[in-house]
């Protein structure tokens, strides 16, 4: 595939109105996930579609954007990711950005607006084999907004400011603090830490982004560990932890061997959880 | 006019690419000003055009993106004023829209990105005489990040959900409370509120917009006002008031009617202060 692949409203086109609420107030929102193709043999499908799709759904009606039907979706799919296997291309990602579409000035919108809704794909990163990864605590601070929280919306300023505080290579990943000292989130990652053979991942109530592979980890996590807990996490308890590592739809589940200072090892039940979803590239694929 | 007149990067286009950072991530911020030509006559300009320049650089510096110098900024603005005016057009909303510029996947940028730069000349809404207005309290919250408070930028899923929430045209604006119970700011105007002779206007740390009407009132309300404060004001506070008014880049000075159930008057302070800002209109354009 020479170029990247994207398709607007079900047209193959590379350009939106300058119009758009997407831009002008980042009024949408966006979803990125995994697609798997196979040579000389149909489409296969997408990881979690689903999921994903559910959590358009639910994003959707937060924001009061009226989308097309599931099916519509899958015909976008099935366009798109046939167009990228004619072209070559196996594997990738696929990334939907949904907004409430072309309007006018102003932050009010008529409830009728039909919305631009934009499929691309991007070949997957060349694989580099990583065992696991450091990471770094983000000065930057993360908004603080209950209503739209959890929301993967266009509005990611915060993740730009604090992925620009870095350029050593060997950090991966930043992780916020929220304003009342909690660990919440990486800038592109939801992140999970272990003690005694338990999961712990921070609750995102009022900041932060709630993947749809931290939701696959919280399902099948309990096949791997004793229990499976939400709830907020001290910056200070990063000491106490044994284990940490990120997930989002791309990397799946990825270990973190420092962060900052601190050392995690890597348990068995960890590594049982990684080669799970090394394994279920075929499940729930649609 | 027929149509809105765009300009991208110097040309008359209306498109952006799917891939510019303002749509993928909000990544960018705008400004919002009121231009005056003159039928016959060579091109007047832009109200408030330094200040208004000032703001772009001093946001393009905290969001670390390069933009050209200011003749070149000038450059666009005569062209695109021009254009509106051989269309016909004499007066009008000039919207500046500055993003990081057309990127590939993922939250980090090169230092060396070149900047989408758009000017978009809408005509002036329909002029109806208001003298005041009703406003309302946002049940919506308004985001807490003080690395970007004060910024106009394209992260603005806050204004549009809080604009949502009423469909009564008689109220004209709906009010942001922070999560300490301040008062904050309009979704679309700054505010300031009257007592003995005082003018008191919100402190905007840590959410919110600082307008450039804002400033100017800070400015040249020293004229009509004993005082002009800057402080946090209380929600509670609202009762004690006697007058209020909203400004923007557009209204100008807007008094307030009715604040919920709260009526307020208007002084002859306000009264002179509205009517240098109308005839302010020879003053700082450039």
């Amino acid at each position: 595939m020479k170029k990247n692949l994207t398709l607007i409203n079900g047209k193959f086109k590379d350009s939106i109105s300058v119009f758009d609420r997407g831009l002008a107030y980042g009024d949408g929102f966006f979803e990125t996930m995994q697609w798997i193709g196979k040579k000389n043999e149909s489409l296969k499908g997408v990881e979690f579609w689903n999921r994903h799709f559910k959590r358009i759904t639910k994003s959707a009606k937060i924001l009061k954007i009226n989308i097309p039907n599931k099916n519509i979706f899958a015909d976008y799919k099935k366009k798109i990711l046939t167009a990228a296997q004619k072209e070559g291309l196996y594997k990738g990602i696929l990334k939907i950005i949904i907004t409430r579409g072309v309007g006018g000035r102003g932050y009010s919108y008529e409830s009728n607006m039909k919305p631009t809704i934009i499929f691309i794909v991007f070949p997957n990163a060349p694989s580099k084999i990583i065992e696991s990864v450091n990471v770094k605590i983000c000065k930057s601070t993360i908004s603080n907004n209950p209503d739209i929280s959890g929301l993967k919306h266009l509005n990611r300023l915060d993740s730009v400011n604090a992925r620009s505080e870095w350029k050593n290579k060997k950090i991966f990943e930043g992780i916020f603090i929220d304003n009342k000292k909690n660990i919440l989130e990486g800038t592109m990652t939801n992140i999970f830490f272990v003690k005694n053979k338990s999961l712990v991942t921070p609750s995102i109530i009022s900041s932060g982004i709630k993947g749809i592979m931290r939701e696959v980890v919280l399902v099948y996590g309990k096949k791997f560990f004793n229990e499976v807990i939400i709830r907020e996490i001290r910056k200070h308890e990063i000491e106490n932890f044994e284990e940490m590592f990120l997930t989002n739809s791309i990397i799946k589940v990825l270990p973190v061997k420092k962060f900052g200072k601190k050392k995690f090892s890597i348990s068995n039940s960890t590594m049982e959880l990684i080669n799970f979803f090394q394994k279920i590239k075929n499940l729930e694929i649609a």
